[in-house]
């Protein structure tokens, strides 16, 4: 019956492309350039001590869909932290920040609706356009020229642009302001995946959304992630109130999903606190991404330049990246290592992550094994 | 831009379709007939604490992509033993139910594959068809010899049959050993999803897969979810390695999400070995769900037959089950009010859900309320 997976399966180990899970331990020795924890707070003990408190006193388990018993007090408290830190009207949260961007790209599109999509959006991007039964049009990577004509030669009146503001893999930034002026001028929505942004851009972290001024625009829906600088798991939709009570009465993948932990909600909700207590981490983590990317390109490797806290560097092959990244883990650092099909433009490469709690002899750790182990 | 919404919204609100979130307290004296937690394990004391340890020793967030820093050994060892008190030869975790079933179905099929779906099959399972470019079937509910049809006439090479154990709304129970022979003799695939089978049915609530003696078909994959019968948040995948393999490899809702917390991860594998020590948990969950619905049935109501934890009432209209289920409420009980577009058949119900940990008291009050309330 599956015998055509073990065809499949023997093609991508000889194209280098055969994947292995690497389960840590707790503790290890082991430097992490490579997790999306970004301000170090998953393992802060404000954060997990929350957490902890929460599973407790709530249970481990929500215990049913947000409409039913799976919405408790917490859920509640964050929504308005998340809404009121980032300057949005409303927010929603779902279990992960991959149905958070399903559920608005279907809620809000149908067979009436136009929808342009930046060439480089994240997977769960593709699939909630994949999911919206409309008219998918593909703009060249951050190129709003491309957006504009879309829209305007688009055949449905209902039209909504679709980006990430910090891209997952390469680290640039969307152009959110050329964006939001077409959007505006053709009537389209504006939904911005600000997952690599929050915490990490904006004032005291608020996210790139915020930082563009855009967090209040009628037409503008801003998806996130409380599993990267929040540290946590889950997602969230924030946007105009009357957009997010469409999204409970409509949203498939709100629903029809378990809410998310109480403990995960506790821990975003803690790591939000956090944030608000100490506004110098964001910018902390974006000095370490600098210093990264700076370094490792005066070493003479093809660095991208990061606007947030995810710096990407080229390798000449899928196998060269494998062998690098296994190079890495052998000398004590743990990079990410993105080949097709998870990079957009069939290019593998490292992916590192900045930490705000790295020190400067870990970054000089990290430099030295990186550039040692480079393919040459 | 969306006043759109505002005209579907007063639509809705007319025909009693409108959706509100009630947010619970910690701790309430409502008795609780609507959550899926059906051995009350979500609160067992073992359960909670396992997951508060794991969040201290772990952190929050497993940080990552689980094949990048998201799997932990907390995963690796949840999977094993998923794997091995299902009986199956492998098993995969993901974030949630819903992904689970998305990968599955994306990972499996392709333009080359027919695919045929019950007709009141979940919405995520729904979705996975969507998402999958495969040609989608739809088979009467419970109608295997429509399945057989579909298969015997079908334009595609692969086929795959999908289905659900016990049926999520109504707890029906599908026709399994029907479904997986009619699989085997035309050469498809069976995924059934045992969502609300495990932990309630089979020898010590390894769950309707097992009960059926398929656990370890070649030609079958199980999903589940850790979201009901376990307490806790995820989901998982459970077959033959080589396809676990594959989805490692292949599935996008694998690849590009964010691993479990490592809270939920444990909250699941403590769950799992309460239920290996206390085998007669699902046997009392089925017991509560026979008295409710016998008892109910009793009273006149038009009660389901349960086959697991779900028992379903019909209610004459969706504004009619509304305020029976705000009646019960108001009475202190919470049951489940299930309205199109949730349903499958566009009848709307009160849902309720049998728990292991219900007291005769508890049962004699449920009844009592749900019975005086009902509308007449
Ligand atoms: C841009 C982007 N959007 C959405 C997601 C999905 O979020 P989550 O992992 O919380 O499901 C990710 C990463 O996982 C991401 O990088
Ligand atoms: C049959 C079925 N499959 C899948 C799911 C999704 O699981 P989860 O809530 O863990 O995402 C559910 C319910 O939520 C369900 O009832």
């Amino acid at each position: 019956m599956f015998d055509w997976i073990d065809v499949r399966s023997q093609a991508r180990a000889k194209a280098g492309l055969a994947r292995r899970l690497h389960p840590r331990p707790a503790t290890s020795a082991e430097l992490d350039l490579a997790s999306n924890d970004y301000l170090g707070l998953s393992r802060d003990k404000r954060v997990a001590g929350a957490a902890a408190a929460a599973t407790l006193r709530w249970g481990a388990g929500s215990t049913g869909s947000r409409l039913v018993t799976g919405s408790t007090e917490l859920h509640t408290e964050l929504e308005y932290e998340l809404a009121s830190f980032c300057g949005a009207q409303a927010a929603l949260v779902f279990s992960s920040g991959y149905l958070a961007n399903l559920a608005v790209l279907t809620a809000l599109s149908g067979p009436g609706t136009a929808i342009v999509a930046d060439q480089q959006v994240h997977a769960s991007l593709i699939d909630g356009c994949r999911l919206s039964k409309a008219d998918v049009a593909v703009a060249g990577h951050n190129d709003p020229a491309q957006v504009t004509h879309a829209l305007a030669t688009r055949g449905k009146r209902r039209a909504l642009v679709v980006t990430e503001s910090v891209f997952s893999v390469d680290g640039d930034l969307a152009p959110l302001p050329a964006l939001a002026e077409t959007c505006g001028k053709h009537g389209s929505g504006l939904i911005i995946d600000d997952a690599h942004g929050l915490g990490v851009r904006g004032d005291g972290g608020r996210g790139a959304v915020a930082e563009a001024g855009l967090s209040k625009a009628p037409n503008v829906l801003t998806t996130v992630t409380l599993s990267k600088s929040l540290g946590s798991q889950g997602g969230a939709v924030l946007g105009p109130s009357r957009v997010i009570r469409h999204l409970v009465d409509t949203a498939r993948t709100f629903i029809f999903d378990t809410g998310l932990a109480p403990s995960s909600a506790a821990a975003a909700l803690t790591a939000l606190r956090v944030l608000r207590e100490e506004p110098e981490l964001p910018t902390r983590c974006r000095e370490v991404a600098t210093q990264l990317s700076t370094r490792l390109r005066e070493a003479g490797l093809a660095v991208s330049e990061p606007s947030a806290a995810v710096v990407s560097v080229r390798a000449p092959s899928a196998e060269a990246a494998v062998a690098w990244a296994e190079g890495c883990r052998a000398a004590g650092v743990r990079v990410g290592c993105f080949r097709p099909p998870s990079v957009p433009d069939q290019i593998s490469r490292l992916r590192l992550t900045a930490r705000a709690n790295l020190t400067e002899a870990e970054i000089d750790r990290a430099v030295q094994v990186i550039t040692e182990t480079a393919p040459r």
